[in-house]
């Protein structure tokens, strides 16, 4: 049985949109609790905020009242991480939600990418801007509802890579638009490869990409 | 006289979009003073973002601008909860808008499950999140404007009598269309009633509900 | 040679990308660094966050999207202000670049107010609302994103001259719509002159338009 790409791409969609509710929820700290409701709404809004509000600038209908599949997969994802807190904290579950996270960011990026560049959205700019949107707009989304620091203002290398693969990937779409399949494959791998070493070895930002001190 | 259902609705909305603005006002604290512009830009917001986003997720004009009275409305009821602090501040009175912004909050929910199922967007479970959009969206803008902790990571009951009013009204719509009027009014009645029980024993949500501890 | 109304116009909206970016990348306090890549989305989402949204509540495509000059100036002030921030910070430039802000903020209201007028959108109340969401938008998401006390909650004179020039700009149209280019000009003069005054005498919201002591 061969799995063909863009079934292979749904299937990291919701394996991002698990993991995205997941570490939400989870990151919600014992001092401030969150109940059922609340946790679904988080978890939801975590999932699916970026790609909502791509498709708002975009002017066109949300992604997921297309396909109701990811609403039940983030409402499943957060129950089940409020009530299995102590099974999802699990260091090895906890860990590779990290990396399924990141490959989820990889995946979204290149998504919004894409889209944009098909509606030929403010080339060739905005669809790297709306790449972004998509991959950590539900990330701030969470920050900012769960009252933490932004994850514009930490120094973690989590837009980077999205920023980086998906400036490459519209280069390529511009230069060789045969190799779009092939393309988004290995810009999608390029920026999971990027996260994933940065949550191994627990990189941040370098020295000189930070603001001097005065 | 006779009153029909829309116009009674309206009044409803109206009496709903007066709470939703004054409880804002009030509901800042002295240490954080506010001035007129602020309160204003305050009251609009928690007034009418809820509908506002919704509207913005179905592509449709924004409601107020094809009905400005819910702008003069709002901004009328926020300068006189800002002059007319110590007044709307006695226990009677701040009772009262807390079970009238309960109230709003029932009937903007169904109306929000109402317009997205009209529009068909995203059947069956949209609706239910547009409804809840529209009731908890602006109050969860006001509190990130104030810097309060967002109402969901606090344990009260406000959204899950939305939520569960408009589950029922989505399947009352399925499979019973002819009786709208009537589900709409049961299904706001339903919600209110939850919500005021919940204001008047002082109920949050039941532990089991509630993150277990670790 | 000559310059005419609208190559004015397009320096001044310049001129105030610049100075949103800046200010809002300088505004960091130093006990939350930020790095090149937080630095550019911030600035990018202040400097055309306003007139997003604006374009969203309008349902017209970004303004953005059809001049990606807004985005190539952001970027590269914010990259500016991080690097440059001992320069920037030197009181005359930083005073430069607050005057510039307010000049930027009095174009975009009366531009904003001016786009939804054309549009015919819920006149004559919401042009003015729309204005103002341009021209303040971008500073309230700054502030959420940054953790500070939104600008809603300040004393500052910012809101203020936006609105009282975009009520003026829209009376104007109504009832002189042959002298909407004089009329600009003045009404983006008058909330610029309100909006120096307020930064040179260092002029807060009087004590009866701030919420009366209980």
């Amino acid at each position: 049985m061969t799995m063909d790409w863009s079934s292979f791409t749904y299937c990291i969609s919701m394996a991002g949109t698990v993991a995205f509710a997941v570490t939400a929820v989870l990151a919600i700290r014992s001092e401030s609790d969150i109940d059922i409701v609340g946790a679904i709404i988080l978890g939801l809004i975590t999932a699916t905020g970026g790609g909502t509000l791509r498709d708002i600038i975009l002017g066109v209908p949300s992604f997921w009242s297309e396909d109701l599949t990811y609403i039940w997969v983030a409402t499943a994802a957060s129950i089940a991480a409020l009530y299995g807190r102590s099974f999802f904290s699990h260091r090895y579950l906890f860990g590779l939600m990290l990396y399924v996270d990141g490959l989820g960011a990889a995946l979204f990026g290149i998504q919004g990418a894409e889209k944009a560049w098909a509606l030929g959205f403010g080339l060739p700019v905005a669809p790297i801007i709306l790449g972004l949107t998509t991959a950590i707009g539900g990330g701030i989304m969470r920050d900012i509802l769960a009252g933490r620091t932004t994850l514009l203002m930490r120094h973690e290398i989590y837009a980077t890579p999205v920023i980086l693969s998906a400036t490459l990937f519209i280069i390529l779409l511009n230069y060789f638009p045969e190799y779009r399949v092939l393309g988004s494959f290995l810009c999608i791998l390029a920026a999971f490869a990027l996260r994933a070493a940065a949550i191994h070895w627990n990189l941040s930002m370098p020295a000189f990409a930070i603001k001097p001190r005065n």
